[in-house]
């Protein structure tokens, strides 16, 4: 079985020769003209879809799969059973994904307004956008053209969005100028008031006024139920092609460099500053006023309490880089054990 | 006092006859047609109030506590005070849950249909069903019978829900079938895209198409804000009975078996399998692709890299058998303490 | 560049001597009349704008600013370069936001009520109170005068809030008595069932009815996205002043004391008592039923499993005193260093 139709769009069948073109994958020899309906994993594709091989370990999936067709990469083609088509890439799981976007194309913005829609004055509704039930655009805001922007979502005043955008069900987005096609997923809070405050002697926490922005370059998704608080006076700023997961929190003042990616209910503090390419895994928690370097990798649920340089990885709490830790951790683990577990041990490594 | 009226009902005064039924506690003979009006807490409560302990160490309160019956288990029999009715139970908490849910009933859905509610072409709405102010239901979504649906529910196109399901307010439901009484808690989303995507050596990162759909079980219960990916090919599976508390975490694919608990900020990332009755506590990491068996007990804050066999329980980062940690744990504090505090330690042990 | 005028008010220009009256701060003689138009961050700011210099690293900064004036504590005087006005404050982050408050007021009530908010029977709204699009209070519900309902806010039935009050948009918030002056931010969920049920010997579990409410102290503010579960038999409580950031998460029963500064993603069990001006930083788990004493500080991602006294500052997980735990990760990080890297350090000690 392919993808369920009830909730994901079916454009084919379509020719294999004008999927390869999609993926830039190479097709033997007479195989173009075969016709295919969709995708599927490994094990629920049938003779008319197309599947793909990622990593190793699924190699024996693919000896017992009915797919059609698999995209693979040139050094796993010998393991492709009889009768299946080889589609061979050097990135499989890239040539999937365009693959994938052919056959079941993700949905378009239909162009029209729900009459429940609450548009303020002034607001500009680019060509094309398609604007969901009770969706709440305020005064002055400007979406460009060929937006979706979900039921109950809410778009602040004057609040800037480009072109082809996905403002989903149950946003909050305030305080925010944001580049072309920019996601967010349902129930996230762009522009939300950053935890800033001073305290008075007797106790009283008096709010720092947070006057800053939000800046999301192109190509920025964001997860669900994740939250990104404006600045306090400089701005909080994404870069282009960033991707945060659901439920992952930054604060005032953060900036990310290009590309990054922020895993489920990761945790960045004010003002801390990443570079381009950085990998933060999930659970993880970076102090604020920090400094990450480019193309540095954090652990899952590693603290990290100071800068790292460019290119590193680290892990743990406090974080250190990975091959330290696992020393450490192995040191840790021995102390644990019990002397018989010990003696056991020595046994085996007899 | 009991519980505050404005807040939740009150049903009673009931006889303890018809009480002790729905809890299938044994009633002092004679005590049956007294009248009681709610449950409370052995400090609230009152003697027209039914209390419970649960507990030893809440024996002291028991002792000062007004309460006119409590449910106690046979062992603690002797310790309740002169004039207090025993209700006995094998299993205090549990008759105490059904006493208070007769006492106190919850929200019953009323039949109606706010004219805000704004219901596609083909939805199914089951009989008696109630739906809020604002709710949106999508073209052909089915709802069975009895469901309750909250303000602002977002019920997307040809969802299914089963019957007494309650959707409560400001709940985003896209790519799901859900069995019965299945209950989603405020700001939950359930279906949204996983975090899938293969990059370009370029850098860019292309999404992968998430085409699998969310299952919820029988009795599956969600926390407020938690979030579920939908599947990315294969679908996201909660077995029956599966609970999670708020702001929980299940990214696509993750399968759980039956009576699952999972607790409050918890993180399960893609394609891990957990077998039957697992508790994941709060905070707790579970990496991608791993199988944890029935019945394992995974401590608050853990981090689970790899499989855990059935039954074992595993706690700390990365997660390791509950004993050995607690001796690493020694061992390591030990390291940290000062030659001081060393000597004064040797000095007690003498 | 001072505020961005779309997305902030600017109530200036004002003359610094109002400005300093309302920051408590001293102007040197004669610079009364000079006419200011907001408030930057050092780099940012130009003449008719006034800044701040908070911590010492930041007297670089001081130095190339071009800021027109600058709250400053008298010890850096000496570093305020000439043409700059010193402010001087002993308190100057205090200072600063009572004239950032000034110069850009926080959006006040305008007094209206949206035509499509939905406002039950017997519902009170106070004077001067602004109900935005969508709103929905419940029956029966009380707002004090001066409030604020952002969009989507759903107040539950009977739900009561004091004066002054900001309720943004997508909050749900039901089974709650609030006092002055509170402020819930987007997406925040307060009142939701807690996360209790009893388990019979078949593995199902039975919900234990949620019987509490949530009592918040005047001035108590919640961030995006937390959840405060309502009491299962007494109430949540959270005492005035208290701040929560965003995602932050409190079960059934918790108590604060005054003044609580709970960082993002944290999360406190259910049942547990926290003292005065607690600081529990970001990620830190607090196991149920524990008492927090009068200002413990709980270090960021620490996993609390006891009583902590008052005053003491925890860190790690288990959460054990600072210093010990320094001295732990230092003699636990050197049992993972290589012997070539212990070579090397002896080297450099020589």
């Amino acid at each position: 079985m392919a993808a369920d139709s009830r909730f994901h769009a079916v454009a084919g069948p379509l020719p294999l020769a004008r999927i390869a073109q999609a993926g830039e994958v190479t097709v033997p020899e007479g195989a173009g003209d075969r016709l295919f309906r969709g995708v599927a994993t490994l094990q629920a594709a049938g003779p008319e879809e197309i599947s793909f091989l990622d990593a190793r370990r699924w190699l024996p999936g693919l000896k017992e799969s009915r797919a059609g067709a698999v995209v693979i990469a040139p050094e796993n083609l010998h393991a492709v059973p009889d009768g299946m088509i080889p589609l061979v890439s050097p990135m499989p799981v890239l040539a999937f994904a365009r693959i994938a976007a052919l056959l079941h194309p993700p949905p378009a913005p239909d162009g029209t307004r729900h009459p429940t829609a609450v548009v303020g004055e002034g607001a500009l509704i680019g060509e094309g956008c398609e604007i969901g039930p009770y969706a709440v655009v305020e005064d002055g805001a400007v979406l460009g053209p060929r937006c979706i922007v979900g039921p109950y979502a809410h778009i602040g005043r004057n609040v800037v969005f480009g072109a082809e955008c996905r403002i989903l069900s149950h946003v909050t987005v305030t305080h925010c100028i944001a580049g072309d096609r920019v996601t967010l997923n349902p129930g996230c809070r762009i522009g939300s008031e950053g935890f800033g405050f001073a305290t008075t002697p007797r106790g009283e926490h008096v709010t720092v006024p947070q006057l800053g922005r939000v800046i999301l370059g192109d190509g920025v998704e964001v997860g669900a139920n994740a939250c990104i608080d404006r600045g306090s006076g400089n701005d909080t700023v994404l870069g282009p092609g960033t991707r945060l997961d659901n439920l992952v929190m930054l604060g005032h003042n953060v900036r990310t460099g290009r590309g990054n990616v922020i895993v489920a209910q990761a945790g960045i503090a004010g003002s801390t500053a990443l570079g381009d390419y950085v990998v933060v895994a999930a659970q993880v928690g970076i102090n604020g006023h920090v400094t990450i370097g480019d193309k540095v990798r954090i652990g899952a649920q590693a603290g990290v309490m100071s800068d790292v340089p460019a290119g590193m990885e680290v892990v743990g709490t406090p974080a250190i880089p990975v091959r330290e830790a696992m020393r450490s951790f192995a040191a840790m683990r021995k102390l644990g054990q019990s002397k018989a577990a010990k003696a056991a041990q020595e046994k085996t490594s007899d």
